[in-house]
């Protein structure tokens, strides 16, 4: 019990030191959570400031109750702000103590955000990929690119990376990163293609679109190859989606929300399974070796719940961020 | 624009200074933008963590953007949370930059949620009592019955106070705030009937009851009476009730979801109009000195948002809060 607030600007929340192996530990442990129905997840209300409807600020609260978290993600994405010289996502997320209902936690949202949307990402993988994969193709290669990469190289014997992005700057800003800090090699590429063929796992992390551009085109992607499509279906042709063996997402309301209301996912492949029907074994993984495997998971409040305790406890063993009174 | 983040915690947010008069301003200006459809606010969802379902923790999003507001609030209900010696209600309220989504102050929501609510039932009030009002009868001397009679004594030339409550403790608190603070004339009664016949207004403020202990029986409300039921329909009979002539209500959908999905407002009568409806002029409000008209506002996220930039400014200017990085 206690009536003090312990803040987390950004910088904080990095400084805390949280690995992605424990934040993928934690995301499978939710979706256990949620494969067997024990978490509380309302839709994402939201508002719409500013001309046109581009822009949002959504509310995602989860409850967890194996995992002692409950919470809010209160979080904004507006596409002006980079002209503006600021982050397209900002948010914060309130973390409470599911005993009394009080807040124990105020903390910056965006670095949870861009960490747990590739570790739900890792998770798919372990379901659906090949485990010896080695090779893994990015397609736009920004922090999405960055965090999915660090991520599938904690559960795979990754060794090749296929880069690929439209800007030169971005594809070297991940050569770099995945060169010197996960000591992997890595090509860049100019032809998307070459970031498809010949790849155990393959990533599209570009800009989430309506109308999809659909760069890859059937009988790119190698047999066997997972893919995670974090940019919903925007990469491919519906022809080339025709070849999935297992359509998966993380949550099937979600996905059906957007499919149906927002209009993604046209002519997609029917859903095989939910991620936590993966997780708890309801629903078979991969079969075989030759099967090719989406992901397209859409990110979930149970994800940033399952880990924002994580952070908080280290935060407050290490003496790091401002406490507060109530 | 800023990076900035401004900390207010409930002694910050009191210290601001903001005054009834001002709350109730701003109340009703937010009114006037709903009732002309000028505000976003979607549905409340929320979490409820503990067993029985008793508990809650709502988020409630709204942008007007006439007060360039936007924000959430995330708010939490635990009744037993009193035998822990901790408030029923806790939470924060996260105000956004309309422009760039990025969040300018983090806020308890405890102080703003006692006198939004009070506020409203006085802006009902002037479109519903008779402005002579002078008498009024609170029945139920907690927290909310102090906030409904400092606001409705901002809009009324009110001289007596009838105040019942089961407890004597709570009846002589609110006696001594109504006689030191608001100097007016204030009665204890231990009959509920005295704190009802004879008022010109009556606000009932206990506890929220999904079965109405019916208290106030038909024939108690003198003519030309208002009613503030904030603690929805608990306080009345039916019998009572069919004597209303005007029964409003601040937001059709959610009255319409509390009845239906819920289980309160059963028998109770056809909602004559919502309160932007009033504000607006697009419905009539009180029509002759003899109606017994009601307001059963069940709170607004909007409310919320109408008042928190006027508390983020006044603190602003007054070197008030904790300032943090984003």
């Amino acid at each position: 019990m206690t009536n003090k607030l312990l803040y987390l600007s950004q910088a904080d929340v990095k400084s805390v030191g949280l690995t992605m192996a424990e934040i993928i530990e934690a995301t499978e442990k939710g979706f256990m959570e949620m494969g067997n129905n024990r978490v509380e997840m309302p839709p994402k209300p939201g508002i719409h400031p500013g001309e046109g409807g581009d822009n949002f600020i959504h509310a995602m609260p989860a409850f967890i109750p194996a995992m002692d978290a409950a919470g809010v993600k209160w979080v904004s994405g507006y596409p002006g702000n980079q002209q503006k010289g600021l982050p397209y996502i900002n948010g914060l997320l309130i973390l409470n103590d599911p005993e009394t209902g009080l807040p124990l936690s105020v903390m910056d949202c965006s670095w949870i955000t861009a960490m747990r949307t590739a570790a739900a990402s890792a998770v798919s993988a372990k379901y659906l990929a090949r485990p010896e994969s080695s090779t893994i193709g990015i397609l736009a290669c920004g922090v999405q690119g960055h965090t999915n990469l660090e991520a599938m190289n904690v559960l795979f014997p990754l060794k090749k990376v296929m880069a690929y992005d439209p800007s030169p700057e971005n594809a070297e800003k991940l050569a770099r990163f995945g060169k010197e800090t996960l000591g992997l090699e890595v090509t860049i590429v100019s032809d998307p293609k070459d970031a498809v063929t010949g790849c155990d796992i393959v990533v599209t992390s570009g800009p989430i679109l309506k109308v999809p551009h659909a760069t890859i085109q059937a009988g790119w992607l190698n047999e066997g190859t997972f893919v995670s499509c974090v940019d919903f279906d925007s990469f491919f042709s519906r022809e080339a989606l025709k070849e999935a063996a297992k359509w998966t997402t993380d949550n099937l309301d979600q996905y059906n929300h957007y499919k149906d209301k927002v209009g993604f996912f046209v002519d997609c492949p029917g859903v095989y399974a939910e991620l936590g029907e993966l997780v708890t074994g309801k629903k078979k993984g991969r079969e075989n070796a030759t099967e090719k495997n989406f992901a397209a998971n859409l990110g979930l409040a149970m994800e940033d719940m399952a880990v924002a305790p994580l952070i908080y406890k280290k935060a407050a063993e290490k003496n790091i961020g401002t406490w507060l009174t109530l």
